[in-house]
């Protein structure tokens, strides 16, 4: 799980004994102190997605399944019946944990059903740290997939820079601190890094918890890929001025009509891409379609995170973390925490089976529905 | 210069004497502290509008205009012919403080060709007094003005809404704070408050400097106007669900087509706005007009300010201020200040002299060119 650079390059792992621990990068700390933290309980997991020691979809979904498992352990001493009802409430609440992202409720779905499938409560147990192991190396797979796949836009938008870096605008996280490796809108940067196509990427900050400026820009410093990090203002300027080749983000939630619901500010940068022609793309893993919906305006809940973390920032100062005031005490904020980009806006979709259009017919027909 | 609760709502004015001194707020310790600076020569003005101790287009306007006072009355003794070059050399580099608002150069070749008209120095300094207040009050005078015509837009809006507040978003910081009263943007705002129009804001708060989250929520929050702020990255949600009825900013230059060069982000508020149909506004003294210029994306410079300003922040952190480093302490980043709005985008403009659409044929009718 450690690079040659002492450096992880995987965000959870499971480490085996008579007491399971599942351990993962408290993300809080970066990107000035790389902590790792331990997890016990099902109830530590929830803390750990609702305060967002973890984050991004591909990874909320593999920590739940690791919590699921975890609370199956815990009722090792349980009465199977017992156990049915006591894991169902574990799940309920774990469910609760973040609303917008559905791979939380989709990877804990996952576990309910396949431990149904066994009678003894050991077998339970068994089967859900099959589970979570399987979800957890199927992220990897599908996020280096989106690489392979990715990459070949990246390839040939090279092809017209004559060397230059071909500049990608990326928003958010959604690298593999966001999944468990390769990241997904970060996989094909990674790749075209490793196959030598120069690449130079703008991180919007992104405000309020700046995970493009903390763990982004932290990610690819680590990978020594060129970066700069912007305000979040500052990416329509860019794309006027012909500074943006392509924008690649994530997604917590796609429709099955192609809208995607992302870190709040997504759909101002696909506003600007498509008002200065640049190619707009949203990576995503099929973990994150969900098929059950339609409209992303109408049918997405989008999670009202605490004021607080507008009001305040933490940051480094000297030796120590701080965290300081930065609004008048008296006023107050408001935090929404995802917006919704309209598939009309989305030039495409990058997948682990291939690239498609932001439609209904092309997912389908992708996905075999 | 400063009301009952012992809050001055002036950001700048003259103390007469044997060594003249002009008084500004200085607003890098807004919200937190607020301190009064004294400014005694033009090195000190430019420092005060290159390090933006000021900022907004008509108080850097007033503030040059000021400077130029200052740089006159320190060449009291000199002869006029020496006089003249002198003056000249400081007005170059005075003009250099800040490259994207046009007050700044309008205020001092205002002062320049103005002293030329007369012959001794006593009376060319005199005239830079006299000159410097005109600016000033002129400007109270436009602001108020804008206050007069851009209410009504928020009266007949508040007709649709059955008691419920206008709805506003504003970006930056337009308010007294950017002006000397009043403000360009909030001028509709604080006289709708005192009609007891039911007014609400959305306040942008505008990274990397959040002049919104610091100056503007301060701003109304003395006067008691209802705000909240918000991430820069929350609008278009805002928009897309109906929360915004109106959004009105400034603008440091204005082409004579009607492109307006205002706070970067402006453009991505401006592109959300009409993809919701939503009345983009922006308040503006006939000063930020720029006729020499019509192609705003490839005539006006947009100033680079140093990465720093995004790296780092200031806030309260129990009883001191606090900077705090937020990114990567080995990522660099950079920072535009402004961008350009295309007028395509802008409903209208809110002037000294009534409302008008942002075209070239609009604008000239407007101002009898």
């Amino acid at each position: 799980m450690v690079n040659q650079q002492n450096y992880p390059n995987r965000t959870i792992w499971h480490i085996e004994g008579d007491e399971p621990v599942v351990q993962i990068i408290d993300q809080r700390w970066l990107p000035h102190e790389l902590r790792i933290a331990n997890l016990k309980t099902v109830d530590e997991v929830s803390i750990a997605i609702s305060e967002m020691w973890v984050r991004g979809a591909p990874l909320i979904g593999a920590t739940a399944a690791w919590g699921m498992y975890l609370a199956a352990f815990n009722l090792k001493n349980y009465h199977p019946s017992e156990f049915d009802s006591t894991i169902n409430k574990a799940a309920e609440k774990l469910n609760r944990a973040r609303p917008t992202a559905v791979n939380l409720q989709w990877a804990i779905n996952n576990q309910l059903s396949n431990m149904k499938r066994f009678s003894s409560v050991n077998e339970k147990i068994e089967a859900a740290k099959n589970k979570a192991a399987v979800i957890t190396e199927e992220s990897v797979t599908r996020c280096k997939s989106i690489g392979v796949n990715g990459v070949t836009l990246l390839k040939e938008l090279s092809q017209n820079k004559n060397g230059a870096p071909v500049n990608i605008l990326t928003h958010c996280n959604a690298g593999w601190l966001a999944c468990v490796e390769w990241g997904t809108a970060t996989a094909p940067i990674y790749l075209a890094h490793k196959y030598k196509i120069p690449v130079h990427v703008w991180v919007d900050e992104t405000r309020p918890r700046n995970q493009g400026a903390r763990l982004t820009a932290w990610e690819l410093g680590q990978a020594n890929i060129p970066h700069t990090i912007i305000a979040d203002n500052v990416g329509g300027h860019l794309m006027q001025h012909g500074m943006v080749d392509i924008c690649i983000v994530g997604t917590d939630r796609t429709t099955r009509k192609g809208d995607v619901a992302n870190k709040i500010g997504t759909y101002l940068k696909a506003l600007a891409a498509k008002d200065n022609d640049i190619p707009f793309y949203v990576a995503l893993p099929s973990s994150t379609i969900d098929w059950e919906m339609e409209n992303g305006l109408e049918e997405i809940p989008i999670e009202i995170r605490n004021e607080e973390e507008v009001r305040k920032i933490k940051g480094k100062s000297g030796n120590s973390i701080e965290e300081i005031l930065i609004v008048p005490e008296k006023s107050k904020a408001i935090n929404y925490a995802f917006d919704i980009t309209p598939h009309h806006l989305i030039t495409g979709f990058i997948t682990e089976r291939g690239i498609c259009k932001a439609s209904e017919e092309s997912l389908k027909k992708l996905f075999d529905k």
